[in-house]
């Protein structure tokens, strides 16, 4: 059996750089593929590799550009045959670093541009990885015995609850949440469409909590202490969930805590 | 008391179109101001007027151009004071006229353009035309007794069911579906932060039923002849939920009977 591979986009920090330490750490057969906009900078990531030699592969891929998934695609293709796990974590809150407390601060500009990099990025990744997650080992997840219910690969899109139309009291954050409603649509339509397909693609949206990242910065001193995760504590309990998953559990999002999110 | 005004976007045919004439014939006191990407080409628009002579005004304005929806406003402001129904009609299936059958099908272009207009688009009419929605008289849907409860305006979103991502069954269509889940989260944010402020303003996503329109033209053999509705009877049917609408309504997505839709 080929050993796993996971890929983590949006791995140069924040969550995604942490998820690629997880798997490295704790999974260690497995190789992990890391992208990012600027390898060059991203010093992290490069010492991580330094501290995995051979088990970490950085690509360069920017999700607003269409053709630089494609290349990375290809070049996954050829290296490594398949991918057992995409985790696509980039996101923006807004371009301007915060999010919108009101119609005043809306304007078409933000929205496209966060809808761009939290929603249109994580589908056209699917799209073009698609083929790569059905030749993939199912190293990831919970496999059943029966051989027609398991699953070749799995995605996680990171969502984020303030993404559930259901649970929004609060108003605000326009372009966040409607990005991140968008990306759970597309979440449970990939789940339709690689449930489907044979062999199977589990497909599920992760909350991650409050984490203490770039994203969420300029709110942490609304946040109380034990509400603010490290993204070491949220990525364990993320992965908690992915090493349950399996075709059961596809289509859906899943909190931090394991719990089922409404729409 | 002014006469009401209706604003409906996306008029120059199809369901926007029949919304223009169901108010103009069954609200004799109603203004209706109609806009539409090229009124030259508007001819039926133009009939319109003609039968309701001094009731219908046709401002050109194209959704996914901020400066167009914020001269609109600034003209409707000067010439009317105030908008008691503001109605967000116009959408694309897709750019290609057909919605995605699988992920071969999707393409960041595609996604982008079906999110400017489906999505974007409406949001940014609800910015600009907000103010003018709290000037308005309260025209539209039902006022109870009780003044802190009334409101001022309304705002109508067209969603779609296959926006719903808890009814989403079938997959395909991501651009569409994406698009219309990330309007529904638009309303319910527009009904939190225009429920707050003083007057309100309602707003809501309603599902016209699959109606006989260009968008959905390529499906029509597959639909049951009882169940692909006419542009008068879709538009019958939302106005009489429009006309009870008030403020213990909003938030929510209807279908055409009425029902509550799920996220």
């Amino acid at each position: 059996m080929a050993a796993p591979v996971a890929l983590i986009q949006g791995a140069s920090r924040g969550l995604g750089l942490e998820f690629c330490r997880h798997v490295l750490r704790n999974k260690p057969l497995a190789a992990v593929i890391a992208t990012c906009r600027n390898p060059d900078r991203a010093a992290e990531l490069r010492g991580l590799a330094g501290d995995h030699p051979g088990r970490l592969t950085v690509l360069r891929l920017d999700v607003n550009r269409e053709e630089d998934v494609c290349a990375a695609a290809e070049r996954v293709k050829e290296t490594f045959g398949g991918v057992d796990l995409l985790v696509n974590s980039s996101a923006v809150l807004h371009p301007s670093g915060k999010g919108e407390t009101s119609l005043r601060d809306v304007s078409a500009q933000g929205l496209i541009s966060t809808l761009m990099t939290n929603t249109v990025g994580p589908l056209v990744m699917a799209k073009h990885f698609a083929p790569l997650l059905h030749q993939g080992g199912g190293g990831f997840g919970q496999q059943p015995v029966e051989k027609h219910k398991q699953h070749s690969g799995i995605i996680v899109n990171i969502t984020a609850k303030v993404g559930s139309i259901g649970d929004n009291g609060l108003g605000g954050w326009y372009s966040y949440r409607m990005s991140k409603a968008a990306l759970n649509m597309a979440t449970r339509n990939l789940s339709i469409e690689l449930g489907r397909s044979r062999p199977k693609v589990v497909c599920v949206s992760l909350h991650p909590g409050t984490v203490n990242t770039d994203l969420s910065r300029p709110y942490h001193r609304n946040v109380p202490k034990d509400q603010l995760f490290s993204t070491e504590r949220s990525v364990k309990c993320l992965m908690s969930i992915i090493d349950a998953l399996n075709m059961e559990k596809t289509g859906k999002a899943y909190s931090w805590d394991g719990t089922v999110l409404p729409w």
